[in-house]
């Protein structure tokens, strides 16, 4: 026995749908969560792809979540549309908005969708792809849990809150990225736990306010934003556009609606799309080319392109057909499904 | 004589509008950059107060800003507006376009103005806090000269791409941040240069691509993005933005057509507006106070609220009824006045 399992990208989908539905999560919603998880995982993005149904399976069964929510779309303003995810998981809710949202966006040249109520754990730069995929500019952002401080604080009252943006390019996938605005994701920091190493320093700092590699200090006190003040200014930024904005819960309201679960946070997220054909019309394939000559200048000097590295394993799990995970991973997902469904 | 000069804020407008049109520019305009210039000296934001006179005339005597320029706007989309400046400065195009950018946000829930051909060089905190003044939610951002290298490279291509953002706030002055990606703005890292003092590290690289804390070193090397590969991707993202989506200049093409001028760069401006009425209707308001729990709970654990130390300056400034300037950069300014007109 190896100690990898080798998917092919259909079996990553069904795999991930039958250990959702085996806890309960009605088909529809299965089906949106996996077809992210099997991209994530064909991009070698390992947290967001079959590892997170342990994040998943978690929240379903918290219980917190409604499994079978059917997402309601409002055509609530020429610029702006509205899907109450009904506390179900956000992306069918997002697959719900998205084609209204594609056809605001060409008509007024800039549009939002505000997706509200709803669970959220995937990773953003698969989302705003699916915007650059029909030819727009993607922006999105959504508030967590307040696990994270504000620059010169001590206090956690801010989200990890993740920020990702796409750019369509004519030859080739999108230039996407996302990050999230804490110095760094509260997933890896529980990695650094399991594995016993020091934080790099400035991640966060512990319960008394003082500075620490300690991973357990940090998720017991504070995390850091990225950047100093800079960084938490953008975090504190998504809180109020895909929070008060839209009529959404803030990170610190998330984390009192959660009542220690550590279920997946239950937030709204704020998607904006924009046409760069109604900015310069017939020009904009002449303009979207020198786009791709700053895109090359970046590429060109050594520095990593976001999103490179993952098109790079994109394109080698294309060529392979199939994606590797850890065996252990495998048989622990595999546990996941109640006996008598195995 | 004292070693400041003290000014009312209508003789710093009056004063900055006779050094302006005593080197050329147009009254209109230099109405429009007096204004900006007075509210920063107001906030005590130094260096786009009557400093940046400074910068304004060594643009006027460069001979490349169309000193009359009258700004042209087209309704574009039913969510954009586009002011072209006509190679004017920006902030006379900005006061072409906002009424119309306030009125197609507050129709459609969101909205952006293209300011293209023009010549920015103000803080652009002040023009998002106007867009907050109508109850809306501004965000702005430019590219600028090719300053600045991609995390991870060592070739300067991005500039220092400032991002702003403000919220309307019910009691007092909007919430309202900007902030160059940069690590250091690049008036500092002069700032630092002529006064002889090392720079923070991580502030930039020599012309080798070495990392150095010599400011000289960094203005013929490389500035590099605050952040790390977060910040850099900010940046790009400003320069797709607020570049070829619009039909303007990246920074690397603007540095290119300054030739070496040292000018104020040549390219567009990105604002987008957002009406929360548009998203949360008549309970808007009972959302933004939730915003305001938040606010509260970050200046209330000590951390220093984005823009909170300008409207401390501002309240000092308008009980005082005046502002201090040093008085050798007074008589520099005065300086700035040809003889025949003084």
């Amino acid at each position: 026995m190896t100690d990898t399992a080798s998917l092919t990208l259909d079996q990553v989908f069904d795999f991930a749908v039958r250990v959702m539905t085996a806890n309960g999560l009605s088909e529809p919603h299965a089906r949106a969560n996996a077809a992210v998880m099997r991209d994530c995982q064909r991009d070698e993005c390992q947290s967001h792809g079959l590892y997170r149904l342990i994040m998943c399976v978690r929240t379903l069964r918290a219980g917190m979540v409604v499994t079978d929510a059917t997402p309601e779309v409002f055509d609530h303003a020429p610029g702006v549309v509205r899907v109450d995810a009904k506390r179900g998981f956000s992306l069918l809710a997002l697959d719900a908005g998205l084609p209204l949202l594609v056809e605001k966006a060409r008509a007024s040249g800039i549009a939002a969708l505000a997706i509200q109520n709803c669970f959220h754990f995937s990773a953003l730069w698969p989302e705003v792809e699916r915007l650059a995929e029909h030819g727009l500019v993607g922006l999105a952002m959504n508030p967590s849990h307040a696990w994270v401080a504000p620059a010169g604080g001590t206090t956690p009252i801010l989200g990890t809150n993740p920020f990702a943006f796409a750019w369509p390019r004519k030859d080739g996938p999108p230039f996407a990225f996302d990050f999230a605005t804490s110095a760094m994701a509260r997933g890896d920091i529980e990695l650094h736990r399991r594995e016993g190493k020091p934080l790099p320093p400035g991640t966060g700092i512990d319960a008394r306010g003082n500075p620490t590699t300690d991973p357990l200090a940090v998720l017991d006190g504070a995390m850091l934003p990225f950047g100093g003040h800079k960084g938490s200014a953008l975090s504190l930024m998504i809180e109020l556009l895909a929070g008060p904005l839209i009529g959404d819960l803030t990170s610190l309201e998330s984390m009192q609606y959660d009542e220690g679960a550590e279920a997946a946070p239950l937030h709204g997220q704020l998607l904006i799309a924009i046409d760069p054909a109604r900015f310069t019309g017939g020009d904009s394939a002449s303009h979207l080319a020198r786009a791709e000559a700053l895109l090359d200048a970046t590429a060109g000097q050594g520095a990593r392109l976001p999103g490179q590295r993952r098109h790079e394993a994109r394109a080698r799990t294309l060529a392979a057909g199939h994606v590797s995970i850890p065996r252990k991973l495998y048989e622990d997902l595999l546990a996941l499904i109640p006996e008598a469904k195995r």
